[in-house]
């Protein structure tokens, strides 16, 4: 018999695992309700005519499609049939799929309950995607993502509340990260005043490299990119751009003041860092004109998040998209959102080991079986143990002492309660605790004090 | 453009509903947490060559198929294709498929993952599964699943707190339930003195009857089945079995006693019953014949909840199975778990209306937003309630009084924080209660008290 396996790119998570990314999740989703976010969730499966072209094409042939179910060959020539082409005929044997992000299904989900909703709506989601992605370290075919969104409301006090979020996130999480922010407006304004609307992307990717390959190769390299000498020397108090936000801010007042957009832009930051500045935030906030994520996507605020104490990409991201929702004919709706990346904070996590120990430990106590009237003395403690809330269990079995304290061990169980002979006589366990290997023999009371404290 | 919509047989959660799972698995996850069970989850994908064949030739054409990535012609010739065998051609366009249920998956996770555990192995799983089934009232394509399974030991212990957990889990949710408890060795001896193996579920069927159509008939039914007379004759005690479940066991024994089997079950059922008796739990318990849940599959003990106040199918149910893991190429692994239906236990607490207030509460308290300024004072404040733990959140836009009131109700938000000139001099805010319409003015400390009382 073939061993069995999983599907390429996808896994299994085991107790431990589990534990810890129930961590991540719980001190996200704590976050999110404090500041008022709702959940919903939204099926595995959608209408192919809701996913499909909404990710450009490449997005569309990483969907994974789902086979109708009965005779999907109804209806098709066999001319059609010979053609073999897989895209197209994908379309006939096929109406449904897995949802690719929460984005979309969000999308859907907004104008289908439009009735229903109270706007602003602040709804968190946290569920698997997949994608048919060539699998490789850190990229899954299924992974989860934690997405949370404002929709309907313009405010950009919905844009400081989510920096707020991310700052507690990752405080309660115990990670050191810088949070940039951008601005889509400020990125069109350069993009305006120098006259070169088309090669923002090459300009992000240059002012990038300036601290590794100094002023000088930058503009060569812009210049190598079809960027006229003109522009360029507009360029040079972005590329050099520095000191705290608020000098960055008054340099770009300057360079942009003749850009609407632009100067929206700014003030947009402005208001962003201002009310984030009375706050008194842990993390570091910097206006980084290089941050250029989705830009065919978000239209205002952007940002990312960056851990500080681990080399990984960005482990949040988000920003402001106008809208959402007219791809499914509702027009009007601007939104605003964030998502955690959850693989990615998990490898972090892992990296700089910041579990808190309750968090990951499983069973607190358990109780060796020496036989079916030791056991059913235990049976009752174990009832009385777990109304003080105690994680307990017996070992089912009456096995050698060896097996079931190699169990223990291996589940971490710090509390081990003996009982044979003499203690049912006294009315007492022997409490082991298994990492001191101190030994004491106490009453239910004691006991409940002692797994507790 | 068309109205979006989701596949049949699927469903959104929206917030309200979610709140209200969230309970019912959070309230079970408790319960799963105190015995000592550990979460696993596995992906929603599996290879088909682990799902087929395992849920008969139904629950095969029920699987949802994933198709190939790329070309999935590749290596089909006209013929086979042209032949429009729509089940033999899924196996070359599909190599995955959606799981159908948690222990497939789980069997498949065991003997993956057999050395890294720690036997016996005690794990819960609580995630949805998919079934191309004809969607109805009450029936859905994609519906979670919530196991408990102890795999890798024979003790009835496992049998005893797997009852226990039923009754600590409905005990908490307030639901009054009747646990049913059979085993199918009883069943196999029953078969076994009639000299009727093939006819058990016939027999367990018209048993079943006996309180609606009385002896005469239920004898009369068993004959139409083929029954011999004799068999009939043997079958009486058992078919007017009634009496306490002590009594019960006692006819069983009389009735048992050349059976091996049969008195195997009678004694692995009083086993169960003898030490659930010791734990004072608050559901009723009742040794039950007619219950023959899933008999190709159970070899030992079997259970069934009901819910005593609402008219609807088993909630939970489980039993014991030997050999999880033959089908994989691991033998001697015997198990026994427990299954909770969610869909059904939230259609219970909706009938009953047993969500507890705070269950289903979001935000507790919106601050009115007036503009800018007022905006500005009220987003320290905002900081101040979250770290006292309130959910709480400011309106993002200064719009209508009316209409942010109308949000802060359908929100179902208990206070809102209402600060304008006159509060911001005092140093204070106007906080009203939307049930009883009281305000008074506070200060941040009793605010706090206030929300939080």
């Amino acid at each position: 018999m073939a061993k069995p396996g999983i599907p390429k790119g996808t896994r299994d998570f085991s107790p431990v695992e589990m534990a810890k990314r129930n961590y991540i999740f719980n001190t996200i989703r704590e976050v999110f309700h404090l500041y008022g976010f709702e959940q919903i969730e939204t099926p595995a499966m959608e209408n192919l005519s809701t996913l499909m072209g909404k990710y450009g094409d490449e997005g569309d042939k990483l969907l994974f499609k789902i086979q109708n179910s009965g005779d999907y060959f109804s209806g098709l020539t066999d001319e059609e049939l010979l053609s073999r082409n897989a895209t197209k005929l994908a379309s006939k044997f096929c109406e449904k799929g897995l949802r690719y992000d929460l984005t979309v299904p969000f999308a859907r989900y907004v104008v289908m309950h439009r009735d229903e909703l109270s706007f602003p709506f602040k709804r968190y989601q946290i569920q698997p995607v997949w994608r048919a992605d060539r699998p490789q370290k850190g990229r899954y075919r299924e992974f989860y993502q934690c997405d949370a969104d404002v929709v309907g409301s313009n405010s950009l006090l919905n844009e400081v509340e989510l920096m707020q979020m991310v700052d507690a996130v990752f405080t309660r999480l115990g990670v050191r990260v810088s949070i940039k922010i951008n601005n889509r407006k400020i990125l069109s304004g350069i993009a305006e005043i120098i006259g070169e609307a088309e090669k923002i992307v090459d300009i992000t990717v240059a002012i990038d490299k300036l601290d590794k390959i100094g002023l000088e190769n930058v503009n060569a390299e812009l210049a190598s990119k079809g960027i006229s000498d003109e522009a360029i020397a507009k360029l040079q108090p972005i590329i050099l751009l520095s000191g705290t936000n608020l000098e960055k801010l008054n340099t770009l007042k300057t360079v942009l003041a003749t850009s609407e957009v632009g100067m929206k832009g700014v003030e947009e930051s402005e208001f962003i860092l201002s009310k984030l500045s009375l706050l008194n935030i842990k993390s570091d906030v910097e206006l980084d004109l290089t941050l250029a994520r989705g830009l065919n996507y978000y239209t205002g605020a952007i940002f990312e998040v960056k851990a500080l104490d681990v080399q990984i990409g960005s482990i949040t991201g988000g920003g402001r998209y106008d809208n959402l929702t007219g791809v499914f004919g509702m027009a009007g709706v601007s939104g605003v959102g964030i998502s955690f990346g959850a693989d990615r904070i998990f490898d972090v996590l892992n990296q700089l080991d910041l579990y808190p120990k309750e968090a990951v430990n499983g069973t607190q106590l358990m109780f060796v079986n020496f036989g079916e009237k030791e056991a059913e003395y235990c049976l009752p403690l174990l009832t009385k143990v777990r109304e003080a809330n105690i994680r307990a269990e017996i070992y089912p079995d009456a096995a050698k002492m060896k097996k079931q304290m190699g169990y223990a061990n291996d589940k971490k169980v710090l509390f081990v309660a003996i009982v044979g002979e003499n203690e049912m006589n006294e009315g007492k366990v022997m409490l082991k605790n298994m990492e001191t290997g101190e030994q004491q023999l106490v009453d239910i009371v004691q006991l409940i004090t002692a797994v507790t404290k």
